[in-house]
């Protein structure tokens, strides 16, 4: 739900509503009710912009809608309760086009437990657009939210970043069960999920939190696909796992005994630690020298 | 959130999953949650089949998806809480367009007390979709579906029905407030919000509670657009009351008992007792003669 930006540009934030804990600017909305917070997400995809229906076809296009909305749910340390999905069909093939897209909602649905409670679906003379809305709840320990990183605290991602592009954007792993035992493990002070890259995450982390962040190049995991999408760019494989998007692993705060203690127990596989928050600024320590930092998001060209 | 029913045809029903208390079939899911149920329920509108954006503008889009998603509420006799929006704006004019929509979100949801607390913003090169989901609470008696009615009942609608498209379909008025009040007063059996048409919407019921109905004509009340709309097309006021859609009135099931009592107490303007529940089928009697009704939904129409 990173999304909504565009939104908070043209109009102030929605004022602060009675029970409303967290509204827009987060990976979830939290609503204050009787029986614990509610957590609630929506994201949409968009053919020719967020897939090419014609080359990954209709189930991959539903995996994605439902993972790129659980991964919203990661980000809090939520558990996921239930899904609504929209979807608009182009009127050529529209009724296979459901059926597939239906079924890679289940697949990735059904793997994380998450009942496909209700929709609305549409024809148009135009292209595919799934829409999917999940609730969840958040732990005992609570959401964790964008807002709590503090200078001093270490900075983590969760996994190689960079490349997905070239495949793995499609058939993203929403990372519930990592977010979920990190919380059961350690205070987590922030958490996003990297759609748009780490740079532009991590800024939204920055921003909300008040702080700044220094990573080191020399410990930030580049993916395979980083390397193998450096050869047909001719930009770095860093710049790739600093920049692509879509990576959907978790990049999160912790103080530095819980991230010493990260880093010698690892309770949860495929932890990195990159960087460690300051005051200010965001920064980039490659070869010994520190740079700043433009932070690049996710551009759309699926070409 | 009627419009599910193309999955529900390619796909069984979702099985019932724990906490699940109604899933895809009515105007909302119920979800049971330790503070109490939680109503979901989604719709989208789309360019040139729900609205033509170059004739109505922006802010009437905004309007009436707010509005539709509220009528589902209002069919289960539930208040609103909280709305998360989706939009996908063409790249010409997207900011104004993304401005407009919001402000008639606003304008509804606000008028409803409900806080909009996030959503999702994509730009293509397609036309304008608007992604309304709402979550809300029953009322302590309860959320009203659709499978209640009963042979006997006295089947009510809210208000005057057809010739929505010239105008009306536009700015619907949820009928949250009536239902409540209704729901305080009476124990309602069963409810809908009309949407694709009176004869389509009950027979939605009719499926749904396993019985039928007989409607009597003289007491339909027919809308002056019906009337105008019927000189244009050359179909009788009547036809378009039943058939026409979006006019987002409630027709809903009581008790005989009840349902005298309405008529003779009105605690809430602009009822009109249409018809009584029966066994089986689903009939008109008009100018004394017994005639078989082909349920028969809103057409994409909008010329």
């Amino acid at each position: 739900m990173a999304e909504f930006d565009f939104i908070r540009n043209v109009r102030a934030r929605t004022p602060a509503a009675p029970g409303v804990l967290v509204g827009p600017g987060d990976d979830c909305a939290v609503l204050a009710r009787p029986g614990g917070p509610l957590l609630i997400t929506t994201d949409m995809l968009t053919e020719g912009v967020d897939f090419l229906l014609a080359e990954c076809g209709p189930q991959a296009v539903g995996r994605k809608a439902m993972a790129v909305n659980l991964s919203d749910i990661a980000a809090m340390a939520g558990r996921p309760t239930a899904a609504v999905v929209g979807l608009v069909l182009p009127r050529t093939n529209g009724e296979d086009i459901a059926v597939g897209v239906y079924d890679g909602l289940r697949e990735v649905a059904d793997a994380f437990g998450v009942p496909i409670v209700g929709g609305d679906t549409n024809s148009w003379d135009g292209g595919l657009v799934v829409s999917v809305t999940i609730i969840g709840e958040a732990t005992g320990r609570g959401a964790v939210l964008r807002s709590g990183a503090k200078p001093g605290d270490w900075l983590f991602v969760t996994g190689p970043l960079g490349g997905s592009l070239l495949g793995r954007h499609l058939a993203p792993t929403p990372r519930i069960q990592v977010a979920l035992a990190l919380h059961a493990s350690v205070d987590l002070h922030a958490m996003i999920d990297i759609s748009d890259g780490l740079t532009a995450d991590l800024m939204h982390i920055l921003e909300e939190s008040g702080c700044g962040a220094v990573l080191q190049a020399s410990t930030i995991p580049i993916h395979a696909d980083a390397i193998a999408r450096s050869k047909q760019t001719g930009m770095t494989p860093l710049d790739h796992a600093l920049g692509d998007g879509e990576d959907f692993e978790l990049a999160f705060a912790v103080s530095p005994t819980d991230g010493a203690r990260l880093v010698r127990e690892s309770p949860v596989a495929g932890l990195h630690h990159i960087g460690e928050f300051i005051d200010a600024g965001l920064w980039l320590v490659d070869g010994g020298v520190r740079k700043a930092v433009m932070p690049s998001g996710w551009v759309h060209d699926l070409k």
